[in-house]
Order: structure tokens, then sequence, then C-alpha cells
């Protein structure tokens, strides 16, 4: 029931938070045409020609009576910048505010005035003529104002340090244009942010004594023309307003100004007025704009405070369900609405995700979709953009490969290790990108294989199994299984994967992590005891066997004996003070409770892991900070692990203690010692352990398919605006060969990480070319291709040499990191954000959505099972029994079903999202008591909130 | 030329920021009349009866046409609260936005519909009588009508957990109302909330088929009567307002009732229509409401977003002015606000500081003038408020004793202590609040009293003098100088140290405290070596010389020289390896590089630190958070030292390692040893130096000077609303008397401390009861009187047998306290935010009134100045001649008058504050270009934005 008013197609946009000035959008190289034309849909708005940008300046009349002069004092596109006169600089970009007298001043002036549509003037020569053959003026009078209107007005050209937009503006100058642009004009850094085809407008506002009354003029020009230095940038006007007076207003002129400028960066009067054919529609323009402001009272805000711009400006779409609610009444709206919160829905049935109902199906139609982009898939790469991306995306791909690496070689007693994770990530992750369905994507260890690894570890160490061929068998068990999963088309259940299910997993990883770098911690200080005054371990000789071959005794006393202390004989003859690693290298022996102990180490450590976990969180704020130029705040904010392990090196090899370091092998072959590249498919194992392997395996294909399932849907969303489509089935069908393959050559197992691929389609992000006063660039979409990822996980591999360097990173650098990793995870879901209303009294809860539509006591209930469930799981996990935890995640969706029983569909709704048969349902339910009730217009807000990637399931 | 408009005076209020609404306000016991009736001025708003505040409630008609019901939808007294349906809750408290047609259908219902002014109806039947009796309901329908308005409404009634305000609410229900309250309503905890006296206004609003036309009433009752369930809260009712009609609306009724609350919770509209005598001043107050309102455009804000209510509320006095401003033109304006502007200057020449021009002139002054107050003094503190005020006070005091002793004992190496300080806090605190002009004023050892003392110590050890005679001399000096201070009445000069020299002084001490914070916990480093892998120092025996008393030989042997160390004997028979001070007990000697390390103290040292520098910064920020009800989060904010602290200790003594701890004396005595508890005068130093003390006293004379009087100008602002006036003189009198006699007693030196100080006054305030919906508690007066810091010192003062206890502190502990203080200081000054400037990029600057008003160069110029002096203090402070270093900030005011040359006055204004010639001038001299060009109202906001104590000077 979308309806559509006559004439105002140009309004109705698909985006969710559409801030696209619709001037000429960027066609980058990398941006081709749809090949089979359905990823085309949501840029509809594109095929529409549009109405140019409008730049609005104000130019206000000063000095009367002395010295008379026009100054630039404000200009708009969307948003106000004001003239701060004192400080000679431009305001920061508000939401404009203005007084209503002032609006209705301003539409008697029209209504009185000289309305000019389609004046043929070519020059402002000729306009100022137009414009001053009113009757009231006297010719003396008339020459006067002539003059003035002439005079050279005064801009503030402010030299900004931004990056201009890409594709800078060209304005098309008319070629009969006789006055030229001045230099300043040409030189102003505004005309690159403003994207190309932009026209201005300029309102002429003042107190004029010597008018007995009110000039008010408004002109809108034929053809564009650049006026001269009349505008900051040399555009071609296409409106032009004139408010003139005598002193009896006061400052009202400015305020009508104002008030103009602000109507005719209205697009919505932009558009009326531009179509326009009489005073009449000039004037139900201006109603129609009344009609729809909101209107603050008095005494409860103050008209002079600046309001920020919002994050999200409403869309002119929600403007047009606006109007359908006046003219249709509500239930049209209704309708609107629910089409529209279902066409948002994040999980809302894509293509790729339709079930085929044949054998492989879904990985066919994947490779016969995919094959169609294969050549583009190299093509699009050629943007100088892709450089930048491989160097983060690398940075970032080595400090995981090192970090997991060191962790999974301290896990496995060394069957993995850095090598390992180096020399896998290189040839899986590069594998992956030349054959996958989202080759966006990054592999990577990621935090639930690496539990999962360490339990297997335990298990086969307790039953005193042969690790890496079992692990091979468990290996080809899991890309049997993976397949089988491909073949059934399993990955259309990812839908039954809600909130609630990855939040689950999320946090239990996260927890998992935070758990283990503290613990990890904590044992090191046992490692490396901490020696305290009262106790008796102290002091060690360096004892030599050499002389006589005498050796003495050495009797460890107690101090509370005090007699046989004093009576002691040690009898001593050769012995030195060396530190016990130089007596063992001379031949003697150190001798003495204290000779174990390394001093310091345990606090040092302590230091090193706190140091590297608050510098990696610190730098992470410093890109939302207002310090710095942004290029130096993303650079901070965006490699800050390797800073922070860079600084914890640097601090260690400072002071140059015997910290624990990272174990790299010295040459290039395997960590643990003795074994080949390739993984015997026996060892020392008997032959039924490679069918009993089925099992732990099965329990790892379960834990494989959600981690990489979950994370392919995030990667895949709508907001991310992709145009060659996912491939869900393909991308788990080369998980299963690459985890074959690692398995069979011992190195680490890998899947999709979200973190980092979601960093990769970031640095690839294609944006608009406006960015103009205030208002945020708006996306276009992803460059997407398979060269970035192939280049970054060669250097990986190239990487490989640069192994023995690793050897100087401190264990408790990499344990601050992995505790940083962990809390950065559970800090980014919403679980968390309601684990912390528990603790906040409901007066200062923030006004979330959520807390708006759902009873708090509900909302901690939902808080307090998952709570619960998550307890749980971490029970498990602590038992012998922790290797069956996959399961019980999975054991999650069944308890989000059993939730239904619980809650209503409106509550799931805003607590997590629907499943599929309910989702299904809600639009022919109708709608619950809640939406015809306080049904107003706030409910659509969450329409045009783009959802955050807030989920962090993969800890990377 | 401040205008009054005939009837408004109840609108002009004098204080800043207004949030009063304006009951009775509350008269505690601490609230005398005025003797002299001098201080009452800014009270005047008291005298003027006011009218009641008017609590706002909107019932909706919903569920037509099946299930009919009346429903509270929103609720309003200054700002708006929403019911939540699906949530069930009240939203937050938001500023109201109106759509303008809502706000026009109201008014043309209004003028066709029913007005009743003055209704004499006694009961809710009554009401609702007189409101259907309209000539276009059949009586059929009347009847319907009524049935349905006296149908019980649907209320929210929230507990909340917040605490009543005093003197709860006593409506004062009309004698001869049928219709009791319900218990529902009288249990409504929004009653406790509402002061005494408040009147109700129902809106009743919605959709009814059964109409054929639109039905408008509004009515006033002649007196409030309360309507039994209709509202809430079981408040008389003043206003009702029905608006019911047909479907064709739509949504429209709720938005018409909207407005109406939204008009009727203006407090101007109120005043009109509480005086209306016919429709058309009904329909008037409306058009004058439209006047006024602030127009947000549509399309640059979304009308649902919720704007929270802001800090300050624009005051009626700047209606009035805005009202001004279009009688008068903007020169009325300008006039007012240069008033304005005078009247609100932070060191505007109170009588206090008018200098008389006889001897002593301003001390007799002063204690004529307290001496009025003096029983009041005492009565004004029987108030529980006191009691917490007390315990706060107490443990901020005892923490300040502890850390100031601490590092006093180590910076004059036991010649003060934690027992002087203790000792000496509770004298002269004690005495001076029995005897000050201002006994809110907490005395305290401040950061440059205490470096101070720590270069007069090391001045005398270098020149071997004999410390605590010196010393006496000096406070004799001091005194001495204080003295002629107070007779020639110099503390009126205190307003020549603008921020300036504020920021100067400020910013230079708090940079030492974190030099010496990081110094003192180095040095600890170095006190406590660390043992790298490579040092030769390991190892120590323990050597008993009894047997034989052949003592054998032991050399230190190098490493390097490997024929030595094979071939050494060290012919060693009789040891052990006990720990050095337990070898020591036993007779042995401990023999050994290794026999002087105790490991692990030095990282120990740095985590303690570290700790509990984080410990308390974060505490700090626990008061401004979301989390724990905010009686939790005041404690942990207020004893954020003291937990850090305590939290410092526990870790240390859960461990038990050797750190160096607080030295304490284990008795009653000095802690230098061998001196009583009188300074002997002259000691061992010669009798001259009685004479030369003379010259650093001038010195320590500056700097109290400083230190006190800038306290005092703080402590004394007008925004703190104190009645019992200032005692500049007599305080500076006091601190010379105490000074003298903590010089002769051997115990620290004290003057007024800002921070505690103003804490104190905090403790103290007393609030209006109003605290409803998002209104911020009004601000009426501190309960000025001398009992809290009586018997806070005097609870110090019992507190010295606790010193024994506190040996267990640890000193890098302290170091933490220290460093958070330096850092909490440095951190609240603007000096800081423009520094932060420095690093910012022109456009993610804050939006700062400052910044809008001088060139960003010029602050940058301003900035860059105040750090080259303060860079020149810095080395004169590293140099020999550090003493002098109290000058070197008197010479800031120079500096500052100096700057009078590089800046405008109205940079300077916007920068620092005006020197007293300079603002002598500025009313004359007319407005800068600036006022006439920009003079818009915004630059008002500065005169009703309170001025927070941003200094911090005492660092304490």
């Amino acid at each position: 029931p979308k309806m559509k008013l006559p004439g105002q197609e140009e309004f109705e946009v698909s985006s969710a938070c559409e801030n696209v000035p619709t001037g000429e959008l960027e066609n980058g190289p990398g941006s081709c045409p749809s090949p089979d034309g359905t990823s085309d849909t949501d840029r509809g708005d594109r095929g529409v020609p549009t109405d140019s940008l409008l730049f609005i300046q104000l130019n206000e009349l000063l000095g009367w009576p002395q010295a008379l002069e026009w100054r630039e004092t404000g200009r708009w596109v969307l948003f106000e910048e004001k003239l701060e006169v004192g400080a000679g600089r431009w305001s920061v970009p508000h939401v404009p505010t203005l007084a209503l007298p002032s609006l209705q001043k301003l539409r008697s002036l029209l209504a009185e005035g000289l309305v000019l549509l389609d004046c043929p003037a070519q020059s402002f020569l000729e306009l100022v003529e137009q414009v001053t053959r009113v009757e009231s003026l006297s010719p003396e009078l008339r020459g006067q104002l002539q003059a003035l209107l002439l005079q050279r007005p005064q801009h503030l050209i402010q030299p900004t340090g931004t990056r201009p937009c890409q594709g800078s503006a060209h304005p098309r100058e008319a070629s009969h244009n006789e006055e030229a642009p001045l230099k300043e004009q040409r030189q102003n850094p505004l005309r690159q942010k403003l994207p190309p085809g932009a026209e201005a407008g300029a309102v002429l506002a003042g107190e004029l004594g010597f008018l007995v009354r009110p000039l008010g003029a408004f002109v809108r020009l034929r053809d564009p023309v650049v006026l001269g230095p009349l505008i900051e940038v040399p555009l071609p006007s296409r409106f032009f307003c004139l408010l003139l007076g005598p002193s009896t207003l006061g400052r009202g002129y400015h305020e009508m100004g104002r008030a103009m400028a602000v109507l005719l960066s209205d697009r919505q009067f932009q558009w009326s007025v531009r179509r326009a054919s009489s005073l009449h529609d000039l004037l139900a323009a201006l109603d129609a704009f009344l009609e729809e402001v909101t209107v603050l009272p008095p005494g409860r805000w103050d008209p002079t405070a600046r309001i920020a711009p919002p994050k999200c400006l409403p869309s002119q779409h929600k403007r047009l369900l606006s109007q359908l609610r006046e003219v249709k009444g509500p239930s049209a709206q209704h309708g609107a609405l629910a089409e529209d919160r279902h066409g948002h829905w994040p999980h809302a049935p894509s293509p790729e995700l339709q079930r085929t109902g044949r054998l492989f199906g879904g990985l066919v139609q994947d490779v016969r979709r995919k094959a169609l982009w294969y050549t583009s898939d190299f093509l699009d790469a050629l943007h100088p953009q892709c450089f930048s991306a491989v160097l983060y995306i690398y940075l970032a791909t080595i400090t995981n490969a090192i970090t997991f690496g060191g962790l999974l070689g301290e896990a496995t007693n060394g069957a993995q290790g850095v090598l390992e994770s180096f020399l896998g990530t290189a040839v899986a992750g590069a594998a992956f990108c030349l054959m996958a369905g989202q080759p966006l994507t990054i592999l990577s260890s990621t935090g639930p294989v690496l539990v999962f690894e360490r339990l297997l570890f335990s298990f086969s160490r307790d039953y005193s199994l042969d690790y890496l061929p079992f692990r091979l068998w468990v290996g080809i068990w899991v890309a049997t299984f993976c397949l089988a999963l491909v073949a059934t088309e399993a990955s259309v259940l990812v839908r039954y994967f809600t909130r609630f299910t990855e939040e689950g997993f999320c946090a239990l990883i996260s927890l998992i992590f935070i758990y283990d770098a503290v613990g990890k911690m904590l044992s090191l200080t046992s490692a490396y005891p901490i020696q305290s005054p009262g106790s008796p371990a102290y002091g060690c000789f360096c004892q030599y066997p050499d002389l006589g071959g005498n050796e003495s005794q050495w009797k460890k006393t107690e101090p509370k004996d005090r007699d046989d202390i004093s009576s002691m004989d040690l009898g001593l003859v050769n012995a030195s003070l060396l530190p016990p690693p130089e007596c063992a290298r001379r031949g003697g022996h150190p001798r003495g409770p204290g000779c174990h102990i390394v001093p310091d180490i345990a606090f040092f450590s302590v230091l090193l892991f706190l140091t590297s976990f608050l510098i990696a969180t610190a730098l992470k704020h410093v890109k939302t900070s207002r310090f710095f130029p942004s290029m130096v705040r993303k650079v901070l904010g965006d490699f800050s692990s390797v800073l922070a392990m860079l600084l914890g090196c640097g601090l260690d090899s400072f002071l140059g203690l015997a910290t624990p370091k990272l174990m790299v092998p010295s040459e290039f072959k395997p960590t643990l010692p003795g074994r080949g590249w390739l993984v015997s498919p026996f060892g020392a194992n008997p032959w039924w352990l490679s069918v009993a392997a089925a099992l732990p395996a099965l329990l790892l294909s379960i834990l494989i398919f959600m981690d990489q399932q979950i994370t392919a849907v995030i990667l895949n969303r709508a907001e991310y605006k992709l145009r060659k489509g996912a491939g869900f089935h393909l991308d788990l069908f080369c998980v299963a060969v690459l985890l074959l393959l690692t398995s069979v050559l011992g190195l680490p197992w890998y899947v999709s990480a979200t973190v980092i691929s979601l960093a990769h389609m970031d640095s690839l992000r294609r944006e608009s070319t406006a960015c103009v006063l205030g208002e945020p660039r708006s996306f276009l979409g992803i460059r997407e291709q398979r060269l970035t990822g192939l280049v970054v996980f060669i250097l990986t591999g190239a990487s490989i040499f640069l192994a023995p360097v690793l050897k100087f990173i401190p264990m408790p650098v990499l344990y601050g990191i992995f505790l940083y990793m962990g809390v950065a995870a559970i800090s980014s879901i919403q679980f968390t954000k309601r684990v912390q209303l528990l603790l906040m009294p409901a007066k200062h809860q923030p006004d979330l959505l959520l807390l708006r539509h759902v009873p708090l006591s509900r909302v901690h209930l939902f808080t307090a099972i998952q709570l619960a469930c998550l307890g749980l799981l971490w029970i498990i996990k602590s038992t012998p029994a922790a290797i069956i935890f996959p399961l019980m995640l999975l054991g999650l969706v069944g308890v989000r079903k059993a939730l239904e029983w619980v809650f209503s569909p409106q509550e799931l709704l805003w607590l997590d999202e629907l499943m599929p048969e309910k989702e299904r349902n809600i639009p022919e339910k109708g709608l619950e008591p809640e939406y015809s009730l306080s049904g107003d217009t706030e409910d659509s807000e969450l329409m045009y909130q783009p959802r955050a990637p807030e989920i962090n399931i993969s800890v990377n």
C-alpha cells in the first residue's frame, strides 16, 4: 500500500539513512554495470533526474548609516554555518532555528514584493537592473541602490585542511558571463567540497535607512549565472532574494534573510519553487513548509542554543509518509510501516539463502553467480584505495597470526606455533580469496576454533594419543560433515541463529578469552614466584665439584631451629656467586633455595600485561576523540594492537629482563621437533581412533558452521550494499576443503573472521563526493574484488622470514592483547548493554528504543535468561565434558525457540529478532495493540537506523 | 536602562540560572532573617506573590469504537513525559516538540468552542454538566458524553526510588469536595515531588465517532477542585480542557491535546490565562506564545527525536529582554546586556573588598559584620544535613593530613611528619573556624606551601642551618608581613589576580606535583634496583665470625676474568643462607653483592603507584556515570582518594612485601627525635639569621597572600549566594596568627584550601523542594555556620591515636594519590582546554563560546604566552634560585597587565577577565563593533552560565 503522490518520485529513496545530496553520484572505475540486473534494485533512485544541490549564502548589509558594506554572514547547504564575527571563523554546522514571526514577516514581504520567475538576466548587472525596477523607487534612489548592490561583498574564505572530495567540481559557467569570478573565489576550498553541478542561491538582506518602505524581491533565473563576486564560490546562481528596508524592523531583516535561506535550503521547498509558475505557488510552498516545521515552546528551550546536526537525517521517505498520513489517515501509514519493517529485516531471506531443493543446488547456484563476476573481481581492484587497504589488512593479519600462533603454540605444547600460523594463514587465505563466494572475507584463526583446539589437545594428552594424526582424522571427518551440510543446503538454517544465539556464542568465547588471559598471567606469577620477606628461600651458591672430588653435602635448614643454624657446618671450599646459568656453563652446580628464583619477572610481566591492554584500549578510543587530524587518528585507532605490541616489546627490551618470550623455531621447519610437513595418518594411534574421531569432528563441525555462517550473514548484510551477491554454500565448501588441507599439513584451522573482514570491507568503501557543511559522506558500496585479499596473504606468506624477529615478543604482551580482544568483543554486544541496565537506576537509563517499547521487568527477565544460559555453558566448559560445548551453543537455538512461550512476538522483535516462521506471520496477523495505540511516527525510527555490525563473534 | 513591562514584575528574577518553580520556597531552620538587610538583595523575587506551579495531564480517549477508555498518555510540569505504552513506563523528560498545524487547529477549535472563565463548579460532576451544556449536542448524546467523561481513567503510577523532597506536599483540598481521591492517587510518589500549593490542569482529548462536529471546551475554575480520579495525583485542578471530535482528524486530537498541555505548562501563557477575562484574552495569549516559539525546519531535524532538557533553562529575564528588544530596538537590549555583564562579573567589587582608607579599617569592618551573625553561626548548624557534611569533610581532612604529612615528612627529613600534620590541622583548623570571617573555609596544607617548605628545607640543609629555629623566624616575619597587609587593606588588590594569574599559579603547582610524584616513584626504583640477567650482583651469604676468629677474606670477582673465577678459593667455613636481617640478628655478616638487593619491590611499587592513581581517577568518574543509585555514586566519587588508598594498602598487605612505608613515630612526640613541642628561637643558628629570615619570609608572604586570597575569592563568589558576607581581611589576619602559632610549635603551615572548602560548602547546600520531571533542583544557598568545621577538626585532633595504624600505608600509594591530585588540578583549568585546542584540527574543536568570539590564532597566541610564562617559571624552579618562585608568580600579574598592549579588551574579556580599571572603562566606552554587529541574544548566554569553580589552585 505504498502510495506515491504525483510528481514526488524524486523523494522516494529506499536507502536506510539517505544523506546523499542527489547530485551526480561518483562513478569510479570500480562500479560496473550489473550483468544480470538483479542487484541494481536498491539504486533505483539513480535513474530519476534530480535537481541540483543548492548552496545558499546570506549577504547582510551592515554599518548603516556610516559605512555600508555587504558581508556574508551565513551559509547553508543542509545545515547552517554562521559567521562568528569576533572569531573570524565559520561556526560549526548546526540545525538552523527560526523565530516564527520572521517567517510570517517574510511571507508578507514576498506577497507584496517583486517576484520574477524565469528571469532572463545573463549577468549580475542585468539582474540588479531588473530587481530595482520597482515603482516605489525614485530614479535617484534606484541608482543609489544599484550602486550599493553592485558593491563587492566581504567573504570569509577559510582555508581548510580537509581533503577534497574525489572528482572535484567543474562549475558549468555560463559562457556568455561577462563578470569573471575573482581569484579568491576560484581558490575557495569550499568549491572542492561541493558536488559538480551544484547551484547557488543568494539572499541579500539588511537595514537601509533611505528606503521608505520595505523592498522585497525574489528572482528565479531562467539560466543559472555566475553573479561575479556575490557568492563566495563561483557557482552559477539560480535564486536571488533581496530583503531591504528602513530601520524600523531592527534586526528583523537579518532574521528574514535567514528564514529565506533556510527555506531555500529545504529540498521540498526547492522542488516546489523550481517548478512554481506564480507568486501563489511560491507562497503555497512557504505555507507547505510551515505545515511541516517542528515547534519548540519558549521557556523550555534556549532559542540561541545550537543544535548539532543529527547523526541520521529524517529521510524524505519519512516526510512523504507523514504527508501520506495526512491524506490517507493512520491506516495507510501502518501498512507502509509494516512493509518497511519487513524490508529492512536484518535476516530478510536474501536470494542466496533460498533453498533450491536439489543436492548441492545452492553450491551450483553460488558458483554460477560468482563466475559471472570473476573477471571484474580483478579489474575492480585497480584503484589507489586498494593499496592502503592491503597495507592495513596485512598488518592486521600478521598481528592476528602472531597472537593466535603464540597462543596455539602454548595451548598445544608446540603442535601448532607461530610458523604454522603464518604458513597456514597465507595458504588458506590466498586459496580462499581465489575460490570463495565472498572474496572480501579474511580467513583467520578465530576464538571458538582456538578454544576447541585447546580442548582437543588436552583430551588427546589425557588419553596419551598422538595428537597430530588424531587431529588429521578429526579434520577429515569435519570436511566430510561440512560437505554434507553444503549438499543439503544447510546454510539456509542460518536464519535460526538470531541475535540471542549470536550473543551467547560471542559472550562465551569472549569470557573464555578474558579468563584465559588473566589465568595465564597469574600462572606466570607462580612460575616466577614473588619473594616475600619472611620466605626462607634466600641465597644461591655456585659450587664446583672439581677440586679433590670431595663434594660436600648441603642441607636445607629450617630457620625456626635456632641451634641447628648456629652449629651448622657447610664445609664449602670451592664456590662462587655466579648466577646459575653462568655457573652451569662453568661446570658448577647452583646450590641454594634461591637458585630457581628469577626476581622481578612476575611484577614486570603484570606491568607489561596491563600496559599492552591499556595502551591498545586507549589507542582504540583515539579514533573517536577530537585530537589530531583524522588521518593520524585513523592510523592510531586501526593499528592499536600492533602499536601496543610494539610498545610492550620496546619496554621489555629496554629493561632487558628475562621475561618469557614467544617460542619461534630458528629455521623453517615445523615447531614440533621431529615431524615433517605432512602428518602421518596413524602415528602411534590405534586404527579405530580414525573412526572415533568422528565424534569430536561432529562437535567441531557445529562450531565451524556457526562461526562461519554467522560471520557470513554479518558480512553480507544489506547495509553494505554489495552488488555481486553472497556465496554462503560456496564459502562453506571452501572452508571445508581448506580445513582438510591444513589438517594434512598440521597447520591451524581457519574460518571467516568477522572483525578483520569488516575492517577489510571498511577500507574499501566507496563514498559520495559530497562532504559539505556538517553533512556525513554517504556510502555508495564496497570495492568488491579478490585482489586485495590475495596480495595480503601473499605478503603474509613472504613474512615467514620475519619469524626470527618474533622471538623478542614477551608472552605477557600477547596476553594483554588477548585480554583486549576479549574485552572489546564482549563490550560490543547488546547483551552487555542490557547487563549494564541491571546496574542502573531506572531514571538514569539511556533512552534506548528497546526501553521505550518493552517493560523493564521483561528486559531484565530476558537478560537474566541469557545470563543463566551463559552460566550453564560456563559450567559445562569447566567440567571434563568441556569438549561438548559446541553442542550446547547449538542448544541456544532451542532455548530461543522456547522463549516464544515466554515473550510476545512484539517483545522479541525489540529484544532479539523473530525466527523465520514468526516473522512470516507478523504482517498477516496485523498489528498488535501497541501499534494502533501509540503508533506514531517514532516507531519508524528503527527503520532508519542502520544496524551496526555489533556482533564481534570471532574475537579477532 | 532595564525596562519593566507593566504587570510583568513576576518574571524578573535576578538569579543566574533560575529553575525555581516559584512555589513557596523552603524555609529551613537555617534561614534566618538578615539582621542588616544588606545581603537580602538577591532574594528579591521571594517577596512577590507568585502563581502556583501547574501540573498538566493529558488523558486520551482510546479504543474507538469498540472499547472506549481514558488513559493518561502524557504529563508536563516543565518538560514532557510521554507514556511508553509498550514498555509501561514514563519516558525520560524531554523538551516537547509540536507541529505548527496542531497549534493552529487548536486555536480555531478554542475560538469556536466553549470557554468558561471562573467557572464556579465544585466537583467533577458539576464541571462535566457545565461543559456538556452545548447546543450542538442532543440530550441523548449529552448523557452518553457525560457518562464517558465520568469514566475512571487509567493512570500509570510508577513507584520511584528517589527520595521525596523536604516538606512534602499537602494539597489544599476543597473541603466541600465530594469525590475523595482514590488511595492509588494518594499513594502516588509523584505527590511527594511536587511543591506544596501546586495545582493541576487536565486536558482530555480524543476521537469520538458519535460526535458530528468537534467539541472544544476550555474551563478555568474559580476555585481549584480535586476532580476525583481524573488526575493521577490528588491536586486541586485549576484548568480543564476538552477536545473531542469525529474521526476525520485522525491523530489530530492527540496532537491538539499535547499542544494545549504544552501551552498550559508555559509560565507566560499560564500567567496570561489566569488573568484572562474573555476568549479574546485566551487567544491573544496563544498568539503571544506563537510569537515566541522556536522553529526547526523539516528535513533537517527529525520531529520525533527527543531533545534532552537543557542544563540551564532560558530565564524569564531573557524572554523579557527579547520582548524589550521587540519594543525598543537593539539599543535597549545592549544597555541591559552591558549592565548584566557587569552585574555578573566574577570579581565584581563586593562591599567586603571596598577600601576604607583607614589602618585596619577592613579588619574592623569584617569583625563588626561577622559579630552580628556569631550566634546564628551556631544555631544554623542544627540540621541533619550537617551530620553528613561532618562525616564527609572529616574523612577528606584526614586523607589530606596523611598525604601532606607523609610528603612533608619526606621533604623535610622528619622535621614535619604525619603526627605534626594531624595536630596542626586540628589546632589551626578549629581555631580558624572559631575566629574566621568565612568559617566554611577548611584550612589545610596546600601545594604551594608544601613546595615552598621543601625548598626552604633544602636551602637550610645546603647552608647547614638548624631548620626549625630558622623556620620559626620565617614564621614570625611572615606573620608580621601579613599583619601589614591586613593593616593596609591589601586584600582589595586581589582583583588584579585574574584568571591568567590563577591559572599560572595552579598549573605550576600541579606540574610540580606531577613531576615530584613521578620523580619520587623513579627514585624508588633506584633505591630498590631491578636485577637484569647480565648483572653480576648475585647471591648473598651469611657469614659467622665466631669460630676460631679466622675471618676469611671475600673478594668480589669480575665475571669477565675467567681464570680468576675457576681458581678462586673463598675458604668459607661457617656460613648460612639466612636473609640479611636474620643473619645480622644472629651475629653474622651478610656477604655478597646481592645482599643489599630486595627483589620485586621496584615493580611492585610501580604497580601500587599506578593502581592507586587509576583507581582514584576511575572512582572520581563514577560520580557522573549512569551506574548505581545516586547515593552510592556520590560516596564512591567523594571518597575516591580514601578508597584508592585503602585498596592500595590492602593489596600491599595481602602480598606482604617490604615496600617502603609511611614513617610514623610510635608514641605521641614530635617526629624529629630529641625536640620538644616548642621550638627554641635560635638553636644552633647565628643570631643574625633571625633578621635574614625576613627575605624568605617575604617570598612566603607573597605565596600565602596569593594562595589564601585567590581561594577566598572563589569561595565567596556570588553564585554561592552567601548571606553572611565574606571576611577577606579577617581571614588573612587569622591565617597570620595561626602561622605564628604553628611555627612556634614546629607544625606545618596552613592556608585556606579551595577544593576541600568547596566540598564543604557543597555538602551544606540548601535546595528547593521542586524536583519534578527532568527539572534540576534549584540552589537556594549554603548553611553558613561554624559548627561543622569545628567538629571536623575536633575529630581530626582525636584521630591522633590513629597514627600507629598509618605505618601500614606504603609510600607508592601516597605518590599515586599525589599524582592524582596534580592531574585533577591541571585538568580543571581552562588553560588545559586551550592547550588541547592546539592539538585539535579546527573543524573538530568543540563549540566553545570563547572560540565563537576570538580568532583561533589569537586564542593560540594567548595560550602560547601562558605556556612561555609557565616554561620560564619551571626553569626558575629548576635553578638554585628556585626559592624566589613566589615573586615570579606575582610577576604574572605584570605580564597580564602587559597583555593589554597585545590583546583588545574584547579578546581579554573572553580569554581572561578584565582588570579593575579596564572593567570600569567598558560601559562608558560603549560597545565595540562586534556587539553592534552580531550582538544577537547569544552573547547573553555567558551571563546565564554559572561560573564553575574551575580553579583548583591549592591542589588538595
